[in-house]
Formats: C-alpha cells, sequence, structure tokens
C-alpha cells in the first residue's frame, strides 16, 4: 500500500488487515479514536475498545513535513524507521522505561505501541508541583542502559561502524543542529523573543565566547558519534506517574555524544526548576518544596547515571577476555580511563545543557513552563535567570568537578533580579 | 569477471581487455611487469612499455589476507574500493599531490594508477640523508586540502554525513585500533621489543596515566568522524623527488579525526629525526645539518597546515552566505572559533604522534629507521629517546600551544642516555 496520512476512518480499516492489532483490540467495530499528536512532527492516535477498555493502544504515523510548520517544510518520513528501530534497541536493555512496540509499518511510516494510558507528560506535571518518587532512578537507569550499550565500551568495533551507518538520521540532526546549536546564538530570523526580555540578556548569549561554546557543542554533536542517542530527550519525551517512567519519542535517535540525552534532560530540569517561581507562586503556593526536589533530581538523574554507566563498564570488562583498554588485567588503568571519560561526559553534558537552555528561551520550540508564562516581564524575569545559568554552563563547562556545583549555580541564578 | 590475484602473465592478459590502459601503454606485447610489492597488504605491479619507455603505470590490486602476516589473517577486499574512492577525491582536490587514477575495477579490487618513476618513498630518501627542499610545503597543502574539504566546515551536513556512512573501513581501522592504540601500550603477544632495550622503558609507556592517554586517542579516533582522513600518512605513504612531493596509499581512509593524519606524519619526521645519530654516524656524516632540517620540516608542516586550513575555511566562509557557526556577520566569533579549533587539532595530533611513536618502536609494524639499526644497544638508545618523546606528547599534549615546544621537546629527548 503506497504511503497515506491515516484519519481515523482509514485507520480503523488498516487496523483490520493487521491480525496482531486485532487481537489486541479484540472487537474493531466499537473502537474510540482520538487524535492526540500535540508534537511537531507526527499524527499520534489512541485507540481504545469501548467494549473492553483495558484493550487499547497508540498509532504514530510520521508525516512528511514538520507539522510545527506546515508543509511549507517538508521531512522525508525515514524518522519512523529510526523511531522504531531505537524504541526496540532501547525496549530491549530496559523495558521497564520504554514503550512496547506491538507493529511497525516501514512503508505507512507507522508504528504500533504500548499506551501509557495511567501516566502523564513530565513537563505537564512538573508544572503542576507534581513530584515522583522513583523519577532519577528511572532516568538515570534508562540513560546508563541506553548509553553504554551502544558505545565501543560495549559492542565490538565492527558491530558499532555498522550501527554508526545504519543510524544516519540526517533531516532530524538537521534541525538540531539549526534550532539548538546555531539560530539561538544570534539574531536569526527562526528565533522569538520576548518583547520584555532585556536586549542586554539577549546579547550576553551572542557573545563571541558563548558562541565558541556553542559552536563546540555544535562540532561535537555533528561528529562524535559516541552511541544510539534518543536525541531529543527533554521532559516533554518522558511519561510519569507515581510508579513508572518511561521515556517516548525517540524518533531524532541517531549516534552522537554520550552526554547529550544527558545534557538535554538535565536542562529541561533546571527550566522546570526555575519555572517554578512563577507557576507555584500563581497557585498560591511555596516554590521551595518542589524546587528543593527538582534540584535533588538533578543531582540524582547525574550522579545515578554515573554511577550506572560505569557499573556496566567495570561489570562488562570483568565479564570480558578484552576491553576497550585491551586484554591486560590492569585495574588501576581501567579505574583512571573510567573517571577521566566520566568527567568528560559531565563537562558534554553541561555544555550540550547550556545549549538547550538558550534555545529554550530564545529559539523556535520553546518550552511551555516557561513560553507559556503570560506575563511577559515574570516570564523575562525567569529568561534573564534561564540564560545566566545556560551562560556560566557553556562558558565554565570545562571546570565543574560535581553535580554539586551546578546546583549551587542553578540557586544562584534563580536570586537574580531583571 | 571473478576475483583472481594476478600473476605477472594473467595481468598482461588482463590489460589487454582494458582499452583505456591499452592506449595508455601502446605496444601490451612488449612490456615489463615486476611485482614491487613491500607493503603489508597487496600486490604492486610496475608496468611499463620495452619499446616506449616513458609508457608506464602501476598495477595495485588488494589480496584477501595481510600480506604481513599470511593467509592466516584474512581481509576482504573492500579496502581497494576504500582506496580507489579516496584517491580520485583527494586527487580532485590536490592533483599535483596524489597520483593519477586511470582505472579502477571493484571486482578484481585492483586499481591501475600513475607510475612515480623519479621518486623514490620518502622514508627511504631520509634515512639516506637526502633532503627536499619542498617537502613541508608541499605536505601542508596536502593536508590542508584533504582535511579541510571532507569536514562539516566545508560540507553541507547531509554530504557529510552520506560521505561518513560511504567511508566506513571496519577492517583497516581494527588494524589501526589494535596495533596503534591497543596492543603496545600493554604486554601483548603481537608486540616485539628489542632485547637490548631496558624494560623500564616499556614499564613507563605501560603505566596507568600513559594507557589512559593511548585510551583517549583511541577512543578519539574511533567515535570523532571529523573527516576522510588519509588514515595512515606515514612516510612510507609518500613518495618523493627534489621537486614533487606524492602522497600514496590511502586504503585505510576513512572519517575520523583532523588531527591524525597530522600526527602520524609528524611523529615519522621524528623518528626520522631521532635515528638520525645511528645512519648519519654510520655514514661517516655529521647528523646536525639533517637533523636542522628535519626539525624544521616538522615545525613547517604543523605551521604550514595549520595556516592553510584556516585560509580554506576563512575564504570559504567569506564566500558563503552561511557557515559552520550561522549566518551572522561575526568576523570576531569566528576568528575565536577557529583558533580554539585549530588548538585541539594540534593537541588531538601530538596524541596521535605519541601513540605512533610508541607503536613504532614496541609494536608489530615497525620503522625501518630504527628497527633497521643492527646494533641493539644502539638501537636501543634510539628506541629510549622515541619512548621519551612518546610520552611527554601523550601526558602533555594539552599543555603545548606552539609547535617551537615540541621541537625544544625532541631535541632534548635527543640527548638521553640509556
Amino acid at each position: 500500500m503506497t504511503y497515506q496520512a491515516l484519519t481515523p476512518e482509514t485507520l480503523a480499516d488498516y487496523l483490520r488487515g493487521v491480525p496482531a492489532l486485532q487481537t489486541l483490540l479484540g472487537d474493531l467495530d466499537a473502537l474510540d479514536i482520538v487524535e492526540v499528536g500535540d508534537g511537531n512532527l507526527n499524527l499520534v492516535y489512541f485507540v481504545s475498545s469501548r467494549s473492553q477498555p483495558g484493550r487499547s493502544l497508540v498509532i504514530k504515523q510520521a508525516l512528511p513535513y514538520l507539522r510545527l510548520v506546515g508543509e511549507g517544510w517538508p521531512l522525508t518520513r525515514h524518522r519512523a524507521d529510526r523511531e522504531a528501530n531505537a524504541l526496540l534497541q532501547f525496549g530491549a536493555l530496559c523495558p521497564q522505561h520504554v514503550p512496547a512496540v506491538f507493529h511497525a509499518d516501514s512503508a505507512q511510516s507507522l508504528i504500533a505501541m504500548q499506551h501509557l494510558r495511567d501516566h502523564i507528560i513530565l513537563r505537564k506535571g512538573l508544572m503542576e508541583g507534581l513530584t515522583y518518587p522513583n523519577l532519577a532512578e528511572h532516568l538515570s537507569t534508562y540513560l546508563a542502559q541506553t548509553l553504554f550499550h551502544g558505545s565501543d565500551l560495549y559492542l565490538s568495533a565492527a558491530a558499532k561502524k555498522q550501527a554508526v551507518a545504519a543510524a544516519t538520521n540526517t533531516e532530524l540532526c538537521k534541525i538540531t543542529e539549526d534550532l539548538i546549536f546555531t539560530d539561538p546564538f544570534e539574531d536569526n530570523p527562526t528565533n522569538a523573543y520576548n518583547p520584555a526580555l532585556p536586549r542586554a540578556a539577549i546579547a550576553r548569549v551572542h557573545q563571541p565566547e558563548v558562541r565558541l561554546a556553542a559552536a563546540q557543542m555544535k562540532w561535537a554533536f555533528m561528529n562524535r558519534a559516541e552511541t544510539l542517542l534518543h536525541g531529543d530527550l527533554h521532559t516533554g519525551s518522558v511519561m510519569v506517574n507515581p510508579t513508572d517512567t518511561y521515556v517516548i519519542d525517540p524518533e531524532f535517535a541517531y549516534y552522537g555524544p554520550i552526554g547529550f540525552d544527558v545534557g538535554l534532560l538535565l536542562a529541561n530540569l533546571l527550566t522546570a526548576y526555575l519555572s517554578q517561581d512563577w507557576h507555584r507562586v500563581q497557585a498560591g503556593q511555596d516554590p521551595a518544596p518542589v524546587q528543593a526536589w527538582l534540584l535533588g533530581q538533578v543531582a540524582a538523574v547525574w550522579d545515578g547515571f554515573a554511577d550506572k554507566f560505569t557499573a556496566l563498564w567495570a561489570a562488562h570488562d570483568a565479564a570480558s577476555a578484552t576491553s576497550f583498554m585491551g586484554s591486560a588485567r590492569d585495574e588501576a588503568s581501567q579505574r583512571l580511563f573510567r573517571e577521566a571519560f566520566m568527567q568528560q561526559v559531565f563537562h558534554d553534558a553541561l555544555g550540550f545543557a547550556g545549549c538547550e537552555l538558550v534555545r529554550r528561551t530564545l529559539g523556535l520550540a520553546k518550552v511551555a513552563e516557561i513560553a507559556g508564562i503570560p506575563d511577559e516581564a515574570a516570564r523575562a524575569l525567569i529568561e534573564v535567570r534561564t540564560l545566566r545559568l545556560a551562560e556560566a554552563l557553556l562558558l565554565g563547562r570545562d571546570d565543574f568537578q560535581f553535580i554539586s556545583e551546578v546546583i549551587d549555580l542553578a540557586q544562584e541564578c534563580r536570586t537574580l533580579t531583571l
């Protein structure tokens, strides 16, 4: 069948042709089909049985253009294959944090997957001031499992090179290259500034030293094929409830630097932190408890990730005849390498976090917790703090040793005034 | 025709089937065909017309095993395609320094190319104490032209990603990964030590800090897909005469870090420098003049490469609507980025040079100017100096700012005694 963007009507017909999905859903004549896609790129349908409420699934179909902009920004549908492959690979590594894939159809650029019925988008939960007791524990497990197993530390050199070539994802990488690393760092027409944001605050991140840092992070993003990344791991790509955490939407998946996913996630926890000063106060609440919890999550995501990644690596080396360093049983060298390696990933993550913070403030695709603040002056205050945090991370990334220093910095930026 | 390793007899038959080569050679019934392959991987024939001495060419054919070791180390012949592609690409960028390709046959893993009749292998010339007035000028041009034009600084992001995927060269990269970055840094059975070399000298480069540096350079080699490299740019891959310089044998070509080719070349100029204390003295000559010339070449290769690479980059940015950094005409930021970028390439090159120096001393594939010194004690002295230079480059690579500091270091290492 040639590709066709599905409507609720044609989707029902499509489901009839896939026995596995029929079995999952039961009665195909009594389905609720709702389009819920609020992302930038795809159609997303919730499909559920009216008679048997437990039976449901999600259908995600790639559109041949950037939904955020419209048909004027065409995109191939290639990304649906990238997403299906990434979901399968990440799901095999940590099934408890990745939605199950029931069916993937390359011709229709379509994936049928687990419906996370009792979960909400993490970004939304955080904006409401909700906290999740297992969040950092789960996300650090996800990061360590996925980022370690795609790398040369685990795979054979041949398997890794094959995986790199197979993960080429030119179009979606281009979006990241432009919208995270380039446009926000100059006065580009794709940017959108809050009118109340002082010009001087924007000019600070358009200074040569900050632009240098952004260009270096862009170079790292485009050249360092270290592991299969999610590629877009912000808090809108995480679904949660008090017990579960799922990472969805890896259509930007490609081989890139290990610190990229980590950095994007940390940056989005930091925008959640800084923006509570508006959202909690609006809700008549004290922001302090949720802010303290959020900074605790920043620390626990990094430390948990670093500990688990290192543990996976050490266990793999101990169980293998040869490791990345060679065949000698030389624990002193291996420990030294692991420590230096994790320090480098930390610095990379902070640099990527800095870029993400700038783009979420000045760039085309913003974050709801900041862009959604209706009071422009109040929004500008949060934006100024976010940009200062970004600047300090970008310029100082190689000087940080512990995540506690990042937390101190975030607290300091939170006290800035316009 | 299925693949067949050619003999002088079957090669003559083969030539009859390729009109372009017939035209080049003229009378196919009066050919001199000599097998001259002294490399590790291939058959190499010089084919010349007996009646018309100006007519000749080189036929290079990949063997399905590592010639150095024998049929017990099988290799696919895939590398012949890599070499043909690299010769064509590099040749288009600087035809004056790359042999012309007349014919490439993927099925026979065979390339017919320009016969460099009046040229010798640079390593041989340097061992004889010869100097070449244009060497650094030519090699720095070659390096700048080839390394710049394969990178994201010149290519569109899409073209670059396609080029990366097309240049996958798993088997030959594995040789480099093992024989340059891994085995020499531990007591691996592939190593071969001069019996007169003190155990303590070997132990110094098997220390955790040096192994850490080697592992970091290996990580860079395996993960940083920055540009299409020659991949094996030692002085045995360069052919010279007093006026010309050609870079041959790019079968290890793949996308890797810009500093790799530069570092390998610098390392091989440094082994030429250190080994003159044997070769010139043996020939009853003063080593000082050729050593001074060699250190001058080290400086001129680096400085020439850095200047030309930067100039190509600046000219490209000036002529383009957008550059790697964006669309803003912001010369201050671009200059800052270029300087930081070249400094990073310099540090990388020194790290790669350090690895190359260790492997050429302790590893499987050595260099004739050191391994060919028959007096074991005299050889050990040169080896100790080479290893100390390597160690200082590996441990201090990020602290060097100018090539003059490397030259001071090399001169200092030259005074070491056993």
